[in-house]
């Protein structure tokens, strides 16, 4: 049976797996440590033992190509450029890849593979138009127009998460105010109750946390149980995710726009106030047209899948032959 | 030889004419009031007979398909729908036409009429990625991704002008607020005047002016000659514009934005403020990449190259055959 190996370059695990073409379940995956490595020549070395040996061990697969899932991950370079959260920021991925196996490779960024996993298992199947949103600790974006990726003129298209909500608001990592992903991610979450204790001084269990102690789970869990002070963070979030989503609808026009991540498992606690501000603030035209949904995929599988479908896409593409 | 014949709808003055496939000027052009026809099948009536005529006179033409630019034109549907300033708001506009002419025929929106004459004949040319970015009255906006034009789900993408940059801010004529036409426009530039001279209380000839009669181009003539209002008006709406068009980047990655229409005469006054704010406001991954450029096409006659141009690309992708 042929199968892609999909790998997921995260900051803290690097997952991987085998992916078959139509099945929305890998068939092996295992993980390493990213940060055990101080290059990424020793990373894939350390990921293609472990695969050469799952391939040892099942004669009934055949590896037809490799697809990579990383942070800022390009995919015309083959390259990772700039990544601030690896060991080693950047390295010829592909390069390296086919120093091992002589095999189609494909690299692109988390987000991407997101999207491209959604349109082929997920909630996208079948469209043509849509935007995945990755809500982590951080917020990704993969955009798709006519049934393709958009990866842009240099191969970095997708960064909603770094486009400015509020002029001088709060610092970002990546150094500019205002960022959507300072507001609207796990970390935005915590930010968001931070203000709105200064704000309110309502009485709350979360005004007993320190903040480097608080985790968007905990705000999740007291909103859940009815803590106004928790319920006005998701609604705040909400509103500013409505209308940022609502900016880019206006723009790209797309069938759905596709939430997924950690941060979903809020469900209606974000999906409700999102969908509320997104239809408010969306121009007349597009009113009732576009779908705000959770992703269908699940997480454990999804970075993996989505790599995978990534050289799956390539190969039946025939660009990689 | 053969032509299109390409045809702008606007609010004032229709405009037609024929364009050659490789020329960047019209061979022939006319135009007629819109205004003066209560229907859009009385509208093409009028356009088709001054058509027929010059054909008749021009034995070494051959018509071979017809293209229409306008307000809210949809390229799925080839409908006119729900546009507010047209007399008659809704119209099969390639029904219609296919009722005088058995030709192939498209139509689209103006802003991404002018955003396929730039590919085809202006500053885009050879480009993949781009953003074409229309400044009149209000603002509008053409988006190319992988080389072709980005029409969404719906066929209305592309409404840059109306993603909201300030919450509850200037009232815009859709009925929302904060909407960035509002601040970058024609329109915007006077809405800007008014509110500098509120806040800094500048000596400025301008302040003698009432709102109803200043122009764009009066606040222009002044900020040439120095006036610190009107350069600060210009100020403003580069800054506007400038953090708009680097969002819009981070989620598209163009090569370039291209600006166009009757704005865009200011020259450096405006395209100066807006590169400073935009690489300001770029992610770093993008700063240096993009391009900020003037349009190459003659306004006169750019309308109708683009709208002439849509069915050209149609008849030569064989969409239309």
């Amino acid at each position: 049976m042929k199968v892609t190996l999909g790998i997921d370059i995260g900051g803290t695990n690097t997952v991987f797996g085998f992916v078959e073409e139509k099945s929305t379940h890998c068939r092996w995956t295992d993980q390493i440590e990213t940060a055990s490595y101080k290059t990424a020549q020793q990373l894939f070395k350390a990921i293609f033992e472990q695969v050469k040996e799952a391939l040892h061990n099942r004669d009934d697969l055949n590896l037809v190509g490799i697809g990579v899932g990383a942070p800022n991950g390009n995919y015309y370079t083959g390259s990772v450029e700039k990544a601030p959260n690896l060991p080693w920021q950047n390295a010829n991925i592909v390069q390296i890849v086919n120093s091992f196996f002589d095999l189609p490779v494909a690299i692109t960024n988390d987000a991407n593979a997101a999207a491209i996993a959604e349109m082929k298992f997920g909630a996208a199947k079948g469209m043509r138009d849509f935007i995945e949103i990755t809500l982590g600790t951080g917020l990704g974006s993969g955009i798709v127009v006519n049934g393709k990726m958009v990866y842009g003129s240099d191969g970095f298209a997708g960064e909603l998460g770094h486009t400015i909500v509020h002029e001088d608001g709060r610092l970002c990592n990546c150094g500019r105010k205002g960022c959507l992903e300072t507001y609207v991610s796990a970390n935005g979450l915590k930010r968001t109750l931070m203000e709105l204790i200064a704000s309110e001084n309502m009485n709350s269990p979360l005004t007993q946390i320190p903040y480097e102690k608080i985790t968007a789970r905990q705000i999740y869990e007291e909103a859940k149980g009815g803590d106004r002070l928790a319920l006005e963070v998701f609604e705040v979030t909400g509103k500013i995710l409505g209308i940022a989503l609502a900016n880019a609808a206006a723009c790209l026009s797309p069938e759905a726009i596709i939430l997924y991540g950690g941060l979903v498992a809020a469900g209606d606690l974000l999906l409700q106030p999102t969908r509320k501000y997104f239809e408010k603030n969306l121009l007349n035209i597009f009113q009732g047209k576009v779908k705000i949904i959770a992703s269908a995929l699940d997480l454990n599988e999804a970075a993996i899948l989505g790599a995978g479908a990534l050289i799956w896409t390539e190969i039946n593409n025939g660009k990689t032959e």
